[in-house]
């Protein structure tokens, strides 16, 4: 097999295409398709469906809801005193769906405006995000990303259960 | 509120710290944990649980496994001639948890093997994934990554369902 005897561990991926604009859309992107999971959800069991005393998809969306909005601001302005939102389950859904889908698209519009005005050093800064968690910034959002497809992932099963049609993983 | 007006579209994301190393071993450790997520399954379960009709974990698995060693393979070389290992379900797990570890072990030392021969320049070039799904060969890592995290996450119900404790999500 041919080998590349340039490459370094210093190599740099793609610098011209994985951008801040490429992350914000490749963040969003994720952000649209959970959204299309809130809203096949049947009302009620958004609310009182689970499996293996997992929490409902509902609590799923507002810990998702309660990392982005925090995680946005912190990432922006280094503001994290809204504290830990897995930990802190304090906050309940509101109580319709729909309500549930406005803060949703609260979020998406607050994270498009705060986006720009990070600085671009600031992906490098490490920092403890809400207080706790020590990670670059890049590596932050990457993680809030991750973990909203992880939680979507079990929202699927859940749509499954009930003999739902889940939306297409791969459409964003 | 601060606005920062150097922020433009073109603006990469810490190429210093994005490396091809960094990416790797992001992968690597989604992985890693992913192989964790196997090993919590009871040998029957892995083989015949499942919920609302969706596959077992073995299968699953098989599919992440026939999506990642076809997919370094494209990813270095260009050679995309395994075909849609998503469409093509005929290949069966191996019959024994430990045999889909071994596997799984394989693909593992294969992606770490062909990695460092992916020249930097291929990660911007755009290319039919798989013959079929036209995008940059960072993106396809990223999909593939994605589609991971997506399905291990359904792994995490089947598991609550069975009563067994998941690994810890955030443990890579």
């Amino acid at each position: 097999m041919e080998t590349n005897n340039t490459f370094t561990n210093e190599t740099a991926v793609s610098p011209a295409l994985f951008t801040t604009e490429a992350l914000l859309n490749h963040w969003q992107g994720h952000r649209a398709l959970t959204r299309r999971v809130i809203e096949a959800f049947p009302e009620d069991a958004f609310y009182n469906f689970s499996i293996g005393g997992m929490r409902p998809f509902s609590l799923l969306t507002m810990e998702m809801i309660g990392l982005a909005a925090p995680g946005i601001r912190g990432v922006a302005f280094g503001d994290w005193t809204f504290g830990d939102p897995v930990l802190d389950h304090s906050t309940p859904p509101p109580p319709t769906k729909q309500e549930v889908l406005n803060l949703w698209d609260l979020v998406t519009e607050y994270i498009n405006t705060l986006w720009p005005q990070i600085r671009p050093e600031r992906f490098e800064e490490s920092e403890a995000a809400f207080g706790m968690y020590e990670n670059t910034i890049l590596n932050t959002i990457i993680y809030l990303i991750d973990n909203e497809i992880h939680h979507r992932g079990q929202g699927y099963v859940y749509l499954r259960a009930l003999g739902v049609e889940p939306p297409a993983f791969w459409d964003r």
